[in-house]
This record gives structure tokens, sequence and C-alpha cells, in this order.
């Protein structure tokens, strides 16, 4: 956990009033729901490691010791935003506009081992199509998120696409059995890191020397080429031709809204999360190792966690890294006018009091502050907090405001 | 806890803006804290009611059932926004500009019984100045809290001023004893739910009928007059002189400010907390039953729970109170241009996205939909949602953008 000092919360509101302006234009919502689900919901999600990582909220009113966890404990504290858009939905359905275009973007909370760069709550910015099938759901999720970003700073994006159907046929036409693709898929997702020789070892782990073959020069063969013809033209006779269809439209479509968003095809392309059900979405950024937003479609998880079979697809900025690569970069100072009035320690404070109000009616940041033997230091000091101007209070009148100049720019 | 719509959100977000912008035009910095403190830090504090509404969070890793409380609990969520601020304070005080003037806003956690208009999760929003004796703390706070009221639409708001210093020596000058004065606090703190009558009951229990029939008298001669100068003729003479001059000075400077501001003497204000020292203020609206924003000067406080005496002077806006009687007058929709682009399921996503593309290029919130066959229910149906517009896909094109009028206002 962490506290956040004025100029980050500055820089991170900054970049996510950018986000939603984008993502309104693109018709979504934003919702909130609470920060605590009842337990049993956040435990019987799909929620894999994250469930281990819950914390759990105690009942009140309990005699003790209680004798089991299930008697002490009813709520947890969110792990992510999915499960809480999930029972919004289950609950909210018929007071939203359908297909539901929802975003949401707040806290959640996973028990970590405290280590840099990890933090036991941060924020999450999740946007979703519930309820439609076609392909627009992808194609929007996709360019707004895109959109977003650039519009957040980070312009040099990156969007791999590939599918979930697809892969599970590649994975069974180079030899694998039906119940080994999941453990496949987990080598797969290593690719990026391990490199060929890698996923070799573990394909090898799974006792099937011939498919691990065929998977391995694939893999070689793959990371040679680029472009969707030429990346077809190497994979199994046998693929999903549905998914290849949809992945196609899905990239005209992108290109068709965004035409200068460079889009590709990465058929080792994973995912972590189980639920997939279609076609998977990264956007990579150089400054950053991982990537700056992710997702896909999931037709099959609201229907799980809301006992209603719904489709969705959606995508998920991960709005921590994307602070970390931009927010120092933020000029938030840029064209803001915000002066320091200097008054004497006995000044009479309604004097002081009336010259700000009368800056402040011009629009400006005001703050009202006693000045000191060293008016140099102390301008100075101003200037690095990004002050932009100073005046002075004298026979009770604020003198014209000056411009401080930061240090360095001297 | 509740669930937020997107009208819900929408208008959650225009008052926090607003609120946001005023405070910053008053030199405030907004700073985030985490929803979770140390449970020892939550209890120790003078939350006094609100520690026992406390949400416990359970340590990881029990071995169950575990002995004592104690050695389950190390965590707890927030109950307000005073304890996170002393220890961010604490914390940070080296990284900020001194004195601070914060402003904090967010979700604080109760678990009170579930009954209408109560949440157990709901927004507060304070601003404090921290480090600071002179009284335009005070003034600041008051006329920061006043105007983001204003802007938020609460037009007809009228400023309660008193002091707790004032307060204390009242009481003792009426004839109690020091020991009495919280419990004739708590008894005065009725005076407007229950008048004279019922608070000369309560004084009557604390066994010093002079006095109660001193005080009761002194209340009635109040509630006849207003005024500043009205009012302090009535007091007895041996009152707190130097809270008066304090009161005087404030409402001088508050005046000077903002001009047309209602700011009203009350001796009679009380507010419940215990840890305030000195000026203390409440701001009334007659559409709200309570009071939108209250506040004060509270010296000892933050020193308590920082381990390092600073003086302090805040106000916490009712934001929840404040929606309550704005939300729903708030037209968030005028002035915004927002578009459903109607295609044939069929229609060719490509084109769609295009046609959309073009469209929000144009500054416009576009959501694209399948046309059904009752157009004009459909049609309805986004009036009523605030879409502004409508246009159609034709032969690959958008057509030009149609206003959409809104049911009862044909």
């Amino acid at each position: 956990m962490r506290d956040l000092l004025p100029d980050e919360v500055l820089q991170r509101r900054h970049l996510l009033e950018r986000i939603l302006e984008v993502y309104e234009r693109y018709g979504f919502q934003q919702i909130e729901t609470p920060m605590v689900e009842d337990i049993d919901r956040l435990l019987g999600s799909e929620g894999g490691e994250n469930e281990k990582l819950l914390y759990k909220v105690l009942k009140r009113g309990l005699d003790w010791p209680p004798p089991t966890e299930d008697e002490a404990i009813d709520l947890g504290l969110r792990y992510d935003l999915t499960v809480p858009l999930a029972r919004f939905f289950a609950t909210n359905s018929d007071r939203v506009l359908l297909p539901f275009k929802a975003i949401q973007t707040g806290p959640v909370f996973r028990a970590e081992r405290p280590q840099k760069g990890r933090y036991r709550q941060f924020n999450q910015c999740d946007a979703d199509v519930i309820g439609e099938t076609s392909m627009s759901s992808e194609i929007e999720s996709v360019c707004a998120a895109a959109e977003a970003l650039r519009a957040c700073g980070a312009g040099e994006i990156v969007v791999r696409m590939n599918d979930r159907r697809l892969l599970d046929s590649i994975v069974r036409a180079t030899g694998f059995d039906a119940a080994r693709v999941p453990s496949v898929l987990i080598a797969l997702d290593k690719f990026d890191k391990l490199g060929a020789g890698g996923v070799r070892k573990e394909l090898d782990a799974l006792g099937n020397a011939v498919a691990a073959d065929a998977m391995t020069s694939l893999l070689e063969a793959l990371a040679e080429v680029r472009g969707f013809d030429a990346t077809i033209a190497l994979l199994p006779a046998s693929v999903d031709e549905i998914a290849l269809e949809d992945m196609r439209q899905i990239s005209t479509g992108v290109t068709a809204a965004l035409a200068d968003l460079p889009i590709e095809f990465d058929p080792t392309l994973v995912r972590g999360q189980g639920y997939y059900t279609g076609a998977i979405f990264e956007i990579e950024h150089p400054a950053s190792s991982g990537s700056l937003a992710g997702g896909g479609r999931y037709d099959r998880m609201i229907g799980k966690l809301s006992g209603r079979d719904v489709p969705a697809c959606g995508m998920s900025i991960g709005f921590e890294r994307l602070w970390d690569i931009l927010g120092e970069t933020l000029d938030l100072n840029a064209g803001l006018r915000r002066v320091v009035l200097l008054h004497a320690r006995d000044a009479n404070v309604a004097d002081v009091m009336a010259a700000a109000q009368q800056l402040r009616r011009e629009g400006t940041n005001i703050r009202c502050d006693v000045a000191v033997k060293n008016r140099s230091a102390q301008l100075s000091r101003f200037a690095r907090a990004g002050f932009t101007h100073w005046a002075e209070l004298i026979d009770g009148r604020a003198t014209e405001p000056q411009s401080l100049v930061k240090e360095g720019q001297r």
C-alpha cells in the first residue's frame, strides 16, 4: 500500500481523464462497484492465483475464537474488476443500455509479498462490451484502448492479436491430445521470455516428442516472418478457419477505424487467464517490458458468475504500468497559472483574503503564505513546487503577479 | 454497499470535479491514501463510535482457529479520512509544501446496520490546513467549502459558526463544573432537535438545577436574536474574549472574500466530535436536513495520531448528502452531443467502424448499434438514455446525424 503525493495524484487524474474521455467517445459508460464483495462470490470465480491473495474481512459480532474460518468471514476485498462487473450485470442488466458497454476503474487488492514496484492496492481500468457477439466488440475494444493510450501520451504502441480457438487447433494439429492443450499453452506463453529452446524443454516434459518437435519447428519458423498472409502460410492446414476469418475481419475493422495503428497477428500470443474463448489482444509499448493493455473475448465467464449466459469481450489497461512510464513526462503545469501571495505575518487577515479572492476571480490558483526573510529561497521553493507567479500584499493590496522562473531555466 | 449506474457516476464525477477545481483555486492539493490502515492506528485514534463499526481484515497464513482476535487481525478498512491524513502527514511532511493544504476524497467504510439512505461504503471529501495557527486557515477553509458547494449548484447555503473555547466558557459561566462540560455539550447539541425544553430535561439529570436554569434561559433568549452584536450582548460577561475576537476576525475575513455568503454566529452550535479546539462551522442548505459541510480547528488531533504536535483546521463536505440533493438536478447532457449510429446486422464491420470513427473525429460520443424493426421505439430508448442524435449506415456511409427529441419534450 502507498500514499500518493499531490503531483502523483495530478498525473494519475490526468491519465484517467484522458482514458475516460476516449472511452466515452466510443459509447462506453462508467460504472462503480463496491471495494468489498461476498466471500463466496470471490472464491467461486475463476480467479485462480488471485484467490490465494484475497484479503478476507471478519464478520462483526463474532464470539472468539470462531470455530471455522467459514463462520468468521463473509466479505473480501475485490482482487479484480471482472467479478464485480459480472455481479453488477446480473443485478442491473435491466437498468442499462444493452449491449452494455461498461468502463470501470478503481483500486483492487492483492496480498502480494511486498516487493519493488508491486503494491497491495493498485488501480485497474477495464472496459467491456457485454451481450454482443459481433466482431464490432473486439474492434471497438481494441481501438478505444489504443486511442486512450495514445491520448495519455503513449504514441508508439503496437497491437498483437491471436485467437484462443486458433491456438487450440494449432496445438492439436501439431499432435498433442486435447487434454494437453492447457499445459502446452502454459509453455507457449513463455516463448517471449525463453525462446523456442526454452519452450521445447517444457513441451518435452509432456511426453509427446513428435508433437514437441513439430511445435518447436513451427515456433522457430513463425519467429522469422511478419504479416498476416506469411504467418498463415506457416500454420498447419487443419487450423480453425473461422478463427482465422474472424481475425482477418478484426484486423480490417481496426485498420478502417485507425489506419495508423500497427496491428500484428502473433500465433504465439497466449495471455495467461483461462477464461478467453476467442480473439485475444495485447498492446505493447517500447518503454514497458509488460504489455500496457490486454484482453479479448470471454463468452462463458459472465454466465458462470451471473448465472445468465452472455457473450462478452473487453480490454484492461494496465493503469499502474501506464503511470510508471508516463507519469513523470507529463507537464501538468503547462498553461496553468499558480500564484503565491506573500504577506507579512501580522497583515490584516481580511485584506489578505480579499486580495486573494480578487486574484481567484481571475481564474488563478492562489496560495497565501507568510513572507520569510530570505525572499529568494522562498520563491525558489515555490517555483520548484510548480508555482508560476508570485505577488505580495502591500498596503492591503496585491501587487501585479510576477513570473517565477524555475531554477535551471534561468 | 451499492453499485453506481452510469448516470450516477457522471453526476458524482461532475460534483467532484467542481469541488476539486475550487479547492485547487484555493491552493489545496489532492492526496490519496490507501483504503486499508494498520488496525492499531485505527483503534488508537479518537474515532469513538466509528471504531465499533470498523471492518477488520484477517491476517494471511493463519493457523485456524487463531487463539485471540489480536493475533488474527492486522489491518482494517478506514472509517474516515482524518486518521489516514494524520498518518500521511507524519510520513510525508518533508515532501509537501508547508503549511500543508490537503484535499482528500474517497470511500470510507462503516459496518452500519443496513437502513435506507445509509451505506457501508460512502465517499467523504475533506480539506485541511495543517501547520498554520493563523485565522486564514479557518477563513479559507470556510470560503473554499462554500464556493465548492455553490459551484456544485447548492446556491442557498448559510454558514453557522461557533467556537469550542467560547462554548466551554459559556457552560462554566452558567454554573456547571468543568467536569460537566462534555455532558452539557452533548445536551446542547440536541437544541436544534429538542428545543430548550428537551435540552432542559437532559441538563436537569446533571444535578445542578441553578446552572440548568441559567443555561435554559440563555438558550431561549438566544433563539430570539440574530446578528453578532445582539448575540454577544446576551452572553455571560465572563465568556472567552479571545474566542469572541477570533470569531469576529473570521467573520470579517469570510465576508471580505465572499461578500454575499451569509455567515451567522450561533453559540448553540456544538458539532459532535470531541477533538475540536477552537472555531467550528457548519454549512446548511434548505434542501438538506443535515448540514452539507462541517469542520473547525482541531489543534491536538494530528499530534496525537502522528506523534508531532501541529495545529490543524479543516472542513469536510458531506459528499453523499450533496449528491442526494443535487444529483438529479444536474443536466449533464446539456451541450453534449451523443450519437447512436444504427446499422444492419449484416453490415460490413469495417464500414461501420470507419463511419463511427469519422463521427468521433468530429468530437462526438458515438455508439454503434444494430437497427431493429421498430425504429421509433428504438430511438425513444436512446433518447431516454441521454442520446441527442442518431444516424444510419447506408451504402457504407453514415447519414447526417439527426436530432433525437426526448419524449415529453415533443
